[in-house]
């Protein structure tokens, strides 16, 4: 198998794919063919067969993917067939929504250690994860082998702890500062900027209404 | 002015512009020229002039954009120039983290309540915003004229109320539920899955490490 002339664009779309196999896991579904597959995710059975057609052909004529396989597959490319130690930054209400996703763990994203700066957080639980103070990043991450950690705090802090990590050995970061963090050639960044995507469906909302207008 | 005109790709971007200028304005800068901004934003200066060039072309030569001028005309593009009456449906840590957001304030997102199933919730307040049992959405909704609605909770129970809400003239729906809702022509939604973008970031995590290994 080829990883390496999967495009982007399938990249993109595979955990949507993820999803929807993990859904039809959960429900004991075994099989699958393209034009029901088509039917849920609302892509064209053409488009499903050539994206999957990257994995090795699961497809079988009248006999559709099998879907544990598939789901395994993709979990490989994706790099979620293995677990992964994670950090969270900030303690807030974002840090610890996402400290009690169980679908995080679920998928092998571990999270090991919240950090907060608030002196009267520090040893509080949320979950089984416990709140460090700021100043053990450091060790905690070294010690750990932290590879990856979601960053949940103001953009001012965000930089200085952003650099931080990287210099520890983080080489992801899951950025939710409202601030375009610089990283060095080897370390990724993948950015959740909530106040952009609210602006763009205010973008949207309006259009609609304009759309009214003329009609 | 011809709005239609504006590309998608621009659209896209303007959300980042707007962020950028609201930094430089809380700043007390009040021209920027097309080569520092490029800087900053790490575009080219001609992809920033071929943008802004849209919204009237307010650079001048050897003087620079007026930053509050550029602000605020792209505020109205998105629609952010008058206020928004929004709810949030779920008071969990993720909707409670929305709701205490002050940068969707500032921006005349305002957070009118906040609904929940349990009733341990009702009465207490997020901020100043109180959380109501989600018996009440449909009266709240159509008494406030409520347009636009953040959906915080599990895929089941997302469906269903996301249906009242429209039902009850909600146009824009921010969908954090992990489900791809369907809604009819008119209304807009747009989806966050947090869990699809941290299998992104895993994904090229696992791309660094392969690089590294082929190195």
């Amino acid at each position: 198998m080829a990883k390496k002339e999967i495009s982007q664009g399938v990249i993109l779309r595979l955990p949507r794919y993820y999803r929807y196999l993990e859904d039809l896991m959960d429900q004991g579904v075994e099989r699958i063919s393209s034009n029901e597959l088509s039917k849920r995710m609302k892509l064209t059975a053409s488009q499903i067969r050539q994206d999957l057609n990257n994995f090795g052909g699961f497809g079988q004529q009248g006999y559709g993917y099998n879907i544990k396989n598939l789901h395994d597959e993709i979990a490989k490319i994706l790099n979620i067939d293995k677990d992964h130690n994670m950090i969270i930054i900030g303690a807030g209400h974002l840090g610890q929504a996402l400290a009690n996703y169980t679908n995080f763990r679920k998928r092998g994203f571990l999270i090991r250690a919240i950090f907060d700066k608030d002196p009267t957080l520090i040893g509080k639980k949320v979950g089984d994860v416990e709140i460090h103070p700021m100043e053990d990043i450091d060790s905690f991450v070294k010690d750990n082998a932290i590879k990856m950690a979601a960053v949940c705090i103001p953009k001012e802090p965000a930089v200085k702890v952003v650099e931080q990590l990287i210099a520890d050995g983080v080489v992801g970061i899951w950025n939710f500062a409202h601030v375009d963090l610089e990283v060095p050639e080897g370390v990724v960044i993948e950015n959740v900027h909530l106040s952009e995507s609210l602006m763009r469906l205010s973008y949207r909302v309006g259009e609609k209404y304009r759309e009214r207008t003329e009609k």
